[in-house]
């Protein structure tokens, strides 16, 4: 039994409504009945929010939890340091972190990066198209097909001011004329780390099954997996 | 249930006595015993030897493989080409491979690397420990007290000519003063490679639970897990 | 002083006139002009076709050459076996080595990647961007406004059965829609290799500033710079 | 002309005999002597210390350094928040930075790194044997012996909470077990980060031939080389 939180700031559908109108109950909630649908009882899936108190990721909630997905966009600042911190040394204790979309510019990304992961993006509803790069990775499993396609999609561009990762998993291809590193991994400390590009809150993305295959495998392969101890500084 | 096959030359347990009276049906054997043990009815284990026809490694036996480790030292060079053909194939096409000790200058080994993978070597019977580098790593599961030691071994240093490892999961100390990458992986194609330094013939390594742990990890690890998709050279 | 030599097939520009009609003096002398106008006097360039004796490639050749270039499409079957393994032998000993577009088929790039390098194309005569993605290496120096584009282009597609590479510097953008992890660099024993997807011969490509520039970087960075140590297997 | 700039706290040598009698002018001049020595010409380089204005890491020193060294020990925390954002924000745009020793937990490599650095330690005057496992790296130029020894050393073990290395050229042996990473490069940006262990305050490590031969290729090394370019985030 995988213990998943997902964590999204919840804004964009309470104030648009052509966001409210592709997401109801939340983006937290669509990722959630995609995980659902595919994994059905191997998880256990609880969701969080920036306006709870702690924004919802109290000691208690992060002690029942091995992947944390964060989706985040307008109010990355509004993350308080503390709680940033307490996350950050959970996953160097070992639990796995997956990134969504505008989470590059969330401040627990930036500080497990250690860079500004800042990129070029345009809104033009453009058309996406993302190609497996490293088809022996567990991630990439169920993409059969060498790549699949989003219809509709805000671009994101290279330069992706990110560390080189661990893995590379995903390109992304947009009409425009850019590609990006759309599925990345690193480790932190004892934790996994995931990035998925695909996820802007216009557009159904996380109702497309793909998107959900992806997100399915990537909770799978972010589980805690390792040695049970982790490295204090001490002396000996 | 994932499908293996033992791989060993088979020729110092049947020339030396010392070696005989440690793995009294085979290095394989011994190998296998420890998978059966940890990793029970979730695995279904065959055995091959080089003085089979086609050293065991015919098309059909290697349909049913998921996972092949690999023991070779004496007779590398009996190794048919046209065999290591084969299986590096089918590594391409998704067959995890497990190199063990001196499988390092076993053809299909160096094949796959590229490198000529040569080290310095000394048999002193001295001690060695194995640190883990990587506690993130499902291969380092139940490694929990930081290293693990080995009485006696062979002792093998660096420079080891390998590419840099994708993943670098154990690093080993030797009494005499070496160092030695002794736990790396690598992606070639859709297959996963993990080689595994410990296993000199002449010590009971087989038998110690530490080395079958990090085996049994291996064979999961190293289990087909992502796309089905494999690229062939096409024109579109 | 880098000592350079360039390795070319020298079939296309002497069979199809629209070939020799862009590289009259065959594409090997085109990347040596390009490289004569960027790098001066710091270079000294040789060239070597493969209807030379040993394909110019002989002992005396490569003990004079610190970076080879390699430039091959239709005849990479006729490269004899021992002439591949004496390149290989070369590199694992520093000489760095520097694949151009369709070598990637060649026996030398796929005998140091370990795997087959196949890859998806097409004819066409598409745009092609090309993006850096590691602004912080040498091989990007000068090509300072985020990408460059190559007016017509072979397409070259991913999945690119190489692996993952060490550095990862270019990423193609094509027009039809596909991807292509353009420049990657390995280190192999002591020598550095780096491969660079464009090069067509039916388009002016190496005429090009932008390509010129990326090769002269390259042999600047592929020149050996390590430890005169190079490890021989030994007891010890 | 590399511009250099080495930064020490300078508290160890002002406060205790022992370390004063090694390192009379303060650790920094010694690095600094040693870089003269061998690189001549090729540097300008100037020291700065914790207890000048800015920590002497003003922008207008910035502006005109190329290569940054950092060595502290006792006062980490003294370091002010914003000259490590500014110190970050230098090594993202594409300045070098050499961690040495004790760095490993200073609040700029901590941030860099993402990860808590921390490590095992002992201080026992013990042999260090440094092994090099990347002899294609510039930074092993000239150890042409496989290895270099440092007769007193304080222990640094595994695991160290780093990010898997970019390029790994170092590894540490101990006399009482233990190894460590102790020559390992990151991209950051577009600046290159080395982080090189030997450097304990109460031995003349800085002093030592080999030493001060890795300090002078890092510097070369970690000198900005890639493409002016540098993301800033932006619509386009």
């Amino acid at each position: 039994m995988i213990r998943v939180l997902i964590w999204n700031e919840f804004v964009h559908e309470r104030k648009t409504p052509e966001v409210a109108a592709i997401y109801p109950n939340g983006i937290h909630n669509a990722i959630k009945d995609g995980l659902v649908e595919l994994l059905g009882e191997t998880v256990e899936i609880r969701t969080a929010t920036l306006d709870q108190p702690e924004h919802g990721l109290t000691d208690d909630a992060l002690d029942q939890t091995d992947v944390l997905l964060w989706w985040g966009h307008l109010a990355h600042d509004q993350v308080a340091d503390a709680i940033v911190e307490r996350v950050q040394g959970r996953v160097l204790a070992g639990m796995g972190l997956i990134g969504l979309h505008s989470a590059h510019a969330a401040k627990i990304f930036q500080r497990l990066m250690g860079t500004g992961c800042m990129l070029r993006w345009r809104e033009a509803s453009e058309r996406e198209k993302v190609w497996v790069v490293d088809p022996s990775h567990a991630i990439a499993a169920g993409i059969d097909n060498e790549h699949f396609e989003i219809p509709q999609a805000e671009m994101y561009g290279e330069f992706f001011d990110i560390p080189q990762p661990d893995e590379l998993i995903f390109i992304s291809w947009f009409e425009g004329g850019e590609v990006f590193r759309s599925g990345c991994t690193w480790r932190r400390g004892k934790g996994k780390v995931f990035y998925f590009r695909p996820g802007h809150e216009t557009y159904p993305i996380y109702h497309q099954l793909e998107i959900k295959r992806v997100l399915a495998n990537a909770v799978q392969w972010a589980t805690p997996s390792g040695s049970e101890y982790f490295g204090e500084a001490r002396e000996c």
